[in-house]
């Protein structure tokens, strides 16, 4: 197997060239739609948000039915920015982080369209839109909807504690995003397209601490972003931008010292969806996290600087922690998986 | 828009006929293999199954290892029998039905292909079909890995009672089915190949009785069938077998009732996995259940079925209830969703 420049590990090895598929047919996202709760409003682009919440509630009577809200809120937002009506939506791709995601099933419960629920962690939005694209990429579909949600209350009390209980978070903690976003994949239209999709394996580095999620997910990162490196024949250099979601303060440094080890210095070019929801004075410790936290990031601030013509290539790898409550409790460690797309400017654009 | 023979309900104003895909290139299932509980090794169908285990914690310490090990015995079973080695496997799609899909998320840890994590309840094992079917179809990847579990007892203590509560099941319940199956589904070799693939939307007919899943899926079988029937220009005649999962035998007739509505007439061609897990004996009332179920039951007999020449043609529609313990707890109904591919003997094989 050839060896990347300056290979310095053996993990390269591990790198067979066959987790990234390429699109023929342009596959482009025409819209995207966010959704975010009044923190992520207050945070440094809360501005560029679609819709801003007045309350996490969303005027329900749980947190849970706010999450479906904001879902069902991003899909309609969405479809109605790409200037297509609902009924013209072949399919709808979805995750959340609540078991049996409950938020994207009631969610799609409302649309007249074919739904695949999907659950990645916070991996779900990369992972919608690899599978949207492939769909459309084929030909199978026209329009898809990739969406996915997350909401601070809902998360919390599932996998931690509930909010009354007022715990203290340990310092290597992230605060789930209340925020949802949702792309419009289309083989028409206007927008930015998907070149290609590196799908990624499970990684585990015997991290324990839910608390270190971080940690947990950088070593797939890095995979995910060396094996794209790899089958790609790109380095850091070729992007404008190397978008993870949602490593955090600390699960970025992470990430670049790995990317180190394997021969790549990302740090010119690389920025984490958990880092630009918030600021440090928002008391949210190593940043943000949850479906919704890289789904409102990319489908706001990201699509927009494609607009403005700021980028040109972006690599968007979103990861995930795959714990849940129990494999916690039965002292498991905690296996990271990422996906990434590239986003490409349309030339015609130049 | 045309109506549909018999065309007697207004429900298939619903089919638009943009749910099914074609695959072109006839992506084959080159092999299939089950593992299964005792109990379900008791069933009628008990010798048919590649392993049964001797008891329900497969020697580990808890049944919710137990039932990962089961699912990595499966994709390494399914790799075996393919002549394959696991490095020749580009990816592992999985879904199950505990939290956070951990038996899946954990089981891809101890593999070195990408993972795509799947949630559909027990319509799970369709859809990783359905999706390996598109990925393997357009050239992307040579040979994936599509599979399922779930275990009697993970599910009963997370959704319902723990064991030891000793509580009584109502009439109309399942029996959620301690199996895992896994088919590899690959651009070459020989086996049945998959023709199309119809997915599903949700449905909800306002069941919220969570011991009735039966009815609460039927809906979801029945619109997708009908919608398969639309896309395709099929009717009943045209199968060997429409097999669904699991519908159990309260589910599967509502289901020829809700069929006979649209025009169709299922009853001599319908059997259903949740049905054929179990003989009545066996104290399971509405019959089995459970993602593993239909895995199991596709990657065992129905295989089999197919090497013999007893089917040249068949649907297969997987069932999933899209609940949670706090969908419940918060008095949602229950909805579901189906989705189908179609198998097809190889023509060369006549």
């Amino acid at each position: 197997m050839a060896k990347i420049k300056n290979g310095s590990s053996n993990k390269m090895d591990k790198f067979k060239g066959n987790q990234t598929i390429f699109f023929k047919n342009k596959p482009k996202i025409i819209s995207g739609y966010s959704i975010v709760g009044p923190k992520e409003g207050r945070g440094p682009f809360g501005k560029e948000f679609d819709y801003v919440m007045k309350n996490d509630r969303f005027e329900e009577k749980s947190f849970e039915i706010a999450e479906r809200k904001m879902l069902e809120h991003a899909i309609l937002g969405a479809i109605e920015k790409s200037g297509l009506v609902p009924k013209q939506i072949d399919m709808l791709l979805s995750g959340d982080l609540l078991n049996q995601i409950i938020s994207s099933s009631y969610a799609a419960r409302a649309f007249d369209m074919t739904y695949l629920g999907l659950f990645g962690a916070c991996s779900s939005m990369a992972e919608s839109l690899a599978i949207g694209a492939t769909l459309v990429d084929a030909g199978h579909f026209k329009n898809v909807a990739c969406a996915t949600s997350s909401h601070f209350s809902t998360a919390e009390r599932q996998f931690r504690f509930p909010l009354e209980l007022g715990s203290q978070r340990p310092p290597t903690s992230q605060w789930t995003a209340t925020a949802a976003g949702c792309s419009i994949v289309s083989n028409t239209g206007k927008g930015p397209y998907i070149e290609c999709a590196t799908f990624g394996k499970v990684m585990d580095y015997g991290i324990t601490d839910a608390n270190n999620m971080g940690a947990a997910m950088a070593p797939a990162a890095m995979n995910t972003i060396c094996a794209h490196f790899y089958d790609t024949k790109t380095s850091p250099k070729d992007y404008d931008l190397i978008l993870t979601g949602d490593l955090g303060i600390f699960g970025s440094e992470m990430l670049h010292e790995l990317m180190k080890e394997n021969g790549y210095d990302i740090s010119g070019k690389h920025d984490d969806c958990g880092k630009m929801m918030f600021d440090r004075t928002q008391d949210v410790l190593m940043g943000g996290s949850g479906c919704g936290c890289s789904a409102s990031i990319l489908n706001s601030i990201i699509l927009k600087r494609f607009e403005t013509k700021q980028y040109k290539k972006i690599l968007f790898v979103a990861t995930g922690a795959l714990l849940s409550t129990t494999s916690t409790q039965q002292g498991e460690s905690i296996p990271g998986v990422a996906h990434g797309i590239v986003i490409c400017r349309e030339e015609e654009e130049d």
